[in-house]
């Protein structure tokens, strides 16, 4: 398997309904909800591609385009845009969906460092 | 779009890695938990392919055939698989992916019917 | 102690506020919760009757016959129905109450498949 | 119905297992989801007694005689023990039980004191 | 270090948005909420005071003197109060503040008893 | 009350037990439960500051030095660090303590900037 067919097949991807425990006091999703499941997201499509230890590094810059309404469901999409020889980017995505028309658009996007490591939590090759 | 294009449009997956914030004195995920994240799948495929107010009627058979350890990572696939005049069917697979390996075997699976409703919580036409 | 004494002795019963980290958008119980609390109860039963390794083989149909509003209290009622030689099965019914008045109905309600396992996780006899 | 049937009918029941979600890094229930939950338990015992809207005023001394293992299962049992004009008590016991014997004690107590509000949240008779 | 710089050095504190996973059905902070919160500050508190094993013996009478509101900011505060051979208490207050004025009072207060252990979960000197 | 005053006082701290609600599958602290952490504090210290209702526009790199263990406290810290119109940044400091010794480091830094709203969400100039 390629590197390409690695990363199609490493896509990952989370739907959410946004109900009241996510949300707030603007009824708006909570930002740090969104942080907590795109790092989710982005841990998963980063072993799901190297099937290693990943750990993550550090996230980029992380923009909120758009408040998120309560009554809404978001997907969050992950997939791996580097790969360098111990360390790898995955960018997450949060798109937005109204539950009744077919609106969809992006509200939040990421990227996230992840470094292979060994039992000894040393950093090792990516294979 | 015609019945098949909406349903395959209406896939929807949820990856979630097991932690133990989600895990039983076992240390396999508790079935609680799987059944929650069944539903909140179910609901969003019924909702994203009928665009409508949906409420769930009942759960049919929901068989556990395998454990799921901790560490591990799940996906749970949600696909409409009937439509009548005012309800449809939805399944939900739930797969179980070891982190370091390529394994991967469908662990849990489950059918709910959902119904439209509108405003005054009256059945109506699935369209 | 006989097998009805023991069924009486392993009732089981969880009461819940439905407040706002429970509810979905129509502000009703969120069906998945109830799934989770139901299967919550139904191990606690088993567990309790048979004072062995219990693990969750299937649920059976589970109807949602009436929505659960929030700001209600809910009772989960679990009993044993059933005991085979390696299984047995568990009726999980939720009642709900108003808070200000006497009201109280059924809401739903579902039956559980358990087996009883030994350390290496092979089914045993329910003794 | 006089003020003993009332008791009796409103005497509450919450059973939980002690799973990984609950506990400290000593492998035992968090103190603080003790509380919450004999908080809950409380309340509710207090609003079916009454059938008011009724307010936490405060808890009197809460022992935690012992500690509560991971792995077991633990009942939290609410009973209103003082009516008063406008306020009431109501004790909450936590008992332990080993998921695999039939050994249970008492592990934690305490008291609450409610008082019943109105609309405009003025202290009312308890009827 | 005396042991008032101890206290001072050991002071907790912990901030918090009220948003709706923490609110009743009055649209306030739910009360097992805020006392779930002022034993993880005690907890912490206490433990950073001894740097030993604290295990909680007992809360003392907690007042809610006034309902917290959604969408406020409140603060836990957590000092020593007294410390003796074996044991030591912690008084924590909740302040709740308005997010648009400068409006802070005190909302809640308690206190607790912590005991310090060893290895064998015997009671030791507090050094 | 000039800017440097309202600095010091919007200075907003998290203490936290790392407990198994809140760590992956390498008993270290989940990523995406330290950044939900991070936005928190600095939500609530962007909020203190300007008293006006502020919303997340991005966070700038979080760098995450150092792995947080299970059983250990962590202290969040938030400080405004630069006020322009309408918009102002938030530097958290995420430090970890050990709990038997007084050894404490910084784990992970990022920064947030929050914008100023009206009622009708559009951006307003911070006073």
């Amino acid at each position: 398997m390629n590197v390409q067919e690695q990363i199609d097949q490493s896509r990952t991807s989370i739907f959410k309904a946004v109900f009241p425990n996510t949300t707030n006091h603007y009824d708006t999703l909570f930002g740090g909800t969104a942080m907590q499941l795109m790092d989710e997201t982005a841990f998963i499509t980063a072993t799901r591609f190297s099937r290693q230890q990943m750990v993550t590094v550090c996230s980029d810059k992380i923009d909120f385009t758009k408040p998120i309404p309560a009554g809404t469901i978001i997907e969050l999409n992950g997939y791996v845009t580097k790969v360098g020889t111990t360390s790898l980017k995955v960018r997450v995505d949060i798109f937005v969906e109204e539950m009744y028309t077919n609106a969809r658009e992006k509200a939040v996007s990421g990227e996230f460092t992840f470094v292979a490591i060994d039992g000894n939590k040393k950093p090792v090759k990516i294979i």
